[in-house]
């Protein structure tokens, strides 16, 4: 490779710099293929969606066409599919929930005020390389949520598959007025949304294999029945318009702006912003989770790499880009980027197609859509989410780790019965404590010489040979302000129970790290054990710790020694101490023997 | 000691049961002189301090009587003084301030609920063992904390001092107020409190010494030194009364009801409970952090310990005393716990005692009180706070931690601009990004064979054998959520800069524990390394992690194999390698041997 060291920094930030130099006709066709895959698997999602969000179905199409060609140019995986996804749709549901009703000027306008805020945090985030504290949302925690978001999905659909209304926020009050508007359920409605719910789920689960035994190759099964969606959708907006089934009552879209996507501005209100931040957030970590996990994957079957800090970059560009053409927050999705890999994306030139694919769409199809059945589309969401669902992990999680369990099963039970964000904060709240927790009582043990050796064991396993007139502990972890109170609690209690001790060597060979606060706890430690005229020693300190602790007051003025190696200030400390001892009887013959 | 079991049980619920038995005259005599110093010194600081918190003065009174019998009985610690203290005063200022004018009726109802909440919330911590969330507050960032809410407090009382009115809540604005009205300076009021506080100054800095060479005994001295401050109360009352200078306009305290303690009960009312059990969180866990930090210090002097869940017990059932007689928020305070301790108490009767003394004084002396100035509790205020200043802790933590030093300058910083609660958050919100941030990049190197032995090292640092097909890396740090993603991440990126790569191993030696999350990862690597046909190997798993994973999916799926050392793993699969490339010649003996 023959390009300057300033164009290799350049192409670090502008991703496609790289992979739009030797674009050629071959990798255009198989982008092109992957991007009309993606394109007709993505009209119905982002109608869908967008109903799931309680927003105009256009707008599902608005948040596929800029966003999707920011994150091209900005994102640093060549695969992901970016545009609305399910849990964000949730999520933005009930934040814009609070400002006003679903549907009004007032909730679109969150929504879009949703989608610039966690843009802004992304961006923000990727300049000042904020990324790792997306690692505040664990892996089981994230699937939990998830799971249960996912539920919370499914029954939030049914009414429309039912035909009837039945308000609710949590699980158990749409449960609740679902059955007792069950009554009223609307025959017509329920057989189209169960008809094409049942083909969905055969799409999904069945079709390839059936069209693998008319003779289509795995791959040309697969592709095929990801996009019998549109046919499900094609047809029940058919059957509703030859059988006039919306005169019968069966709810439909209705007619759709066709155009281009509109340019907005968010409109700034203070209040308002400040109010939607915490949600804004909320988003910009969840999706941003969610995403990089999904280009994680594609990339390492292809032995890419993707850059966490460049995908805030190209996720915070594709929701600002949302909140501009009148959008809604948005990410990478699972489904369609693993569609958009299979069907053969090479580079994000496909996602340029697709949003393309999605602009013509949204120019050509919307007169189309006016007799699409909501049944239908509450289908569609139902088949999508029922894959996020995973449930194995409960007892994964509860087999391995009962504090882990612990954390998931709050996360599903706070989501389904308080709803999104009492949900996802409660794991993430419960996972830091237990780390807190476990941080907080590292193992600790007080050690002694096996005999005949130079190791020092835990005297509780060992049988080990110890002095009552000094003490060694060892701590098997970091010292830091999570387990620094802990240390001064240990090692007063151990100190009360040796009332002869003349010297304490506190062993630091499994101590990487002493912080700030730990080196204060320390120094008090220090002054106490002085003031109980007990010397503190250290011995084993690793190069890097003694690096810093070296310059300290603590160190500067220890009553002790630094020991380089706990045999030695063993040994040497006991000669001393019986030395010290054989004076003071020369000194005092009176003494009587026995003391000594 | 014959004491069956179930009374030492009992003894550790209750402290009392302890310390009561054998309770002797000596006992009695060294714990009465104790309370009588600390009665003297307490009586003018809970006037000041009530002060402080906005509260007319007897609230201070009320609030060390049946606190302190509380704590005495319920607290682990044997000398720690329990009463009003200035930052919890400050906060109690902060909080209940938004809920009415200081001294209104609102405000004080709201101060009787602080108080219970946080007696509550200690409490609750205390049943359910959460003491260690208290290790959120670190070290440094409490002292910052600390520091920068003693500035704030000098500031607030210098109107008082001037005699004019001065309004403000942060730093900037009391200064700029203060500034503003310093043309209506009080000049009797100016004279009579810059005279209390060069007399507080010389009695805490220089009279020890005074007295030391007038002929007393160091501790003598040193007590004689800590009753000044009621000295200089008294002498401020009366030159008020004789000069009759409340007539001038010098503000004093004004009557004082005399009696008991009044039974209160805290109104209940959810919204204005729900609005501060933040700030009650707060107080409850800053008074924990402070107060066991005291009671360590002086337990550690004697060779006594301290049971931190015991002290969330003792502490809570004094703030719920304190809700219930009239008080508001209290915890063990420095300065009143050392003398306490160096007057000579030697169990917690001295606090019974005490809150007698105190008892006494509201129904005897608040006569007394009516001509007290606020100049003079002001200038007690001044001199108490600025002892708890600590400026060096910047230069220390500077030298030492830069990451560290952020937290605790923003915490400074914080909650001199925008107030105490905002300061506190931030610092624990920074310490713990900043710890986030530290356990997500751990350190990790990729090793090979130090030549000629079994020693696998760093190839950055050491000359070593490597092989292309294969592929060692070593993290050292315990495999968590914090990192489990920079591990995804992390493998990813080596695997992709290897080419030719066959098997992967991850030695474990530095990994002591593998949380859920972890474990997730470490699966989603297994699955994208063997989509990518490569092997993934454990090796040099320690006992009780392997303990935990030997049971999982991962493992027993394992593409490659659990290896005890790390050398076994790679000679054996190196020479499995060697020998299937060897079988692949000898089956296409046409393939050209440049290419083995």
């Amino acid at each position: 490779m023959s390009r300057s060291v300033e164009a290799s920094v350049l192409a670090r930030f502008l991703p496609f710099l790289d992979w739009t130099r030797g674009y050629d006709r071959e990798t255009l066709i198989h982008d092109g293929i992957a991007a009309a895959v993606v394109t007709l698997m993505l009209i119905p999602q982002s109608l869908a969606y967008a109903m799931l969000a309680g927003l105009p179905p256009q707008i599902g199409l608005y948040a596929s066409v800029l966003p999707i060609m920011a994150y091209a140019l900005f994102g640093s995986s060549r695969t992901l599919a970016v545009g609305p996804v399910a849990i964000l749709s949730l999520l933005t549901l009930a934040a814009a929930g609070r400002v006003g009703a679903p549907g009004s000027a007032e909730f679109i306008a969150a929504a879009l005020i949703l989608a610039f805020l966690s843009g802004l945090i992304l961006l923000v985030m990727g300049v000042l390389r904020l990324g790792f504290l997306a690692n505040l949302l664990s892996h089981p925690v994230v699937s939990g949520f998830i799971t249960a978001s996912a539920v919370l999905i499914v029954i939030s659909q049914l009414k429309h598959l039912f035909g009837i209304s039945a308000p609710g926020h949590t699980a158990p009050e749409m449960i609740a007025s679902l059955i007792s508007h069950l009554g009223d359920t609307h025959l017509p409605t329920l057989i189209l949304g169960v008809s094409v719910m049942a083909f969905l789920f055969w799409a999904r689960f069945g079709a390839a294999a059936f069209l693998a035994r008319l003779g289509l190759n795995a791959r040309a099964a697969g592709l095929t029945a990801r996009l019998l969606p549109i046919a499900a959708i094609v047809g029940a907006t058919l059957t509703v318009a030859m059988l006039r089934l919306d005169a019968q009552g069966v709810h439909v879209t209705g007619a759709i702006p066709a155009g281009f996507p509109p340019l907005t501005l968010p409109v700034f209100d203070a209040p308002l912003w400040l109010s939607l931040i915490g949600p804004a957030a909320l988003l910009a970590m969840i999706g941003f989770v969610e995403s990089v996990s999904v280009a994680q994957t594609l990339a390492a079957k292809r032995r890419e790499t993707i850059d966490p800090n460049q995908e805030l970059a190209g996720l915070g560009m594709a929701n600002v880009a949302a909140s501009l053409t009148g959008g809604y927050p948005v990410t990478g999705g699972l489904a369609r980027s693993i569609v958009n890999f299979e069907a053969g994306a090479r580079t994000p030139a496909a996602g340029i197609f697709t949003a393309l694919g999605i602009l013509l769409s949204s120019l050509l199809l919307t007169p189309w859509l006016a007799k699409l059945p909501s049944a239908a589309l509450s289908a569609t969401i139902i088949v999508a989410v029922s894959g996020l669902m995973d449930w194995k992990i409960l007892r994964r999680v509860w087999s391995y780790s009962k504090s882990d369990f612990t954390a998931i099963l709050a996360t599903i039970l706070v989501t389904l019965g308080w709803g999104v964000e009492p949900g996802i904060l409660t794991g993430v709240g419960l996972s830091l404590a237990l780390f807190v927790w476990r941080a907080s009582r590292p193992h600790a043990a007080i050690v002694g010489r096996v005999p005949g050796s130079e190791h020092f064991r835990n005297i509780k396993r060992h049988a080990v040979f110890t002095d009552p007139r000094l003490l060694t502990l060892r701590v098997d972890e970091s010292l830091t302000f999570l387990n620094a109170r802990w240390l001064e609690g240990f090692v007063q209690a151990e100190v009360a129970h040796h009332p002869e001790l003349k010297h304490l060597i506190l062993m630091c060979s499994a101590v990487n790290m002493i912080d700030a606060s730990a080196l204060e706890s320390l120094e008090r430690i220090h002054d106490r054990l002085r003031d109980a005229d007990i010397a503190l020693h250290l011995s084993e300190v690793k190069g890097p710790v003694m690096d810093r602790i070296g310059k300290t007051h603590l160190v500067r003025s220890l009553s002790g020694e630094v020991w380089l190696s706990q045999h030695a200030a063993f040994d040497t400390l006991i000669a001393r101490l019986d030395r010290d001892a054989a004076n003071a009887l020369e000194r005092d013959p009176l003494l009587p023997s026995g003391l000594i």
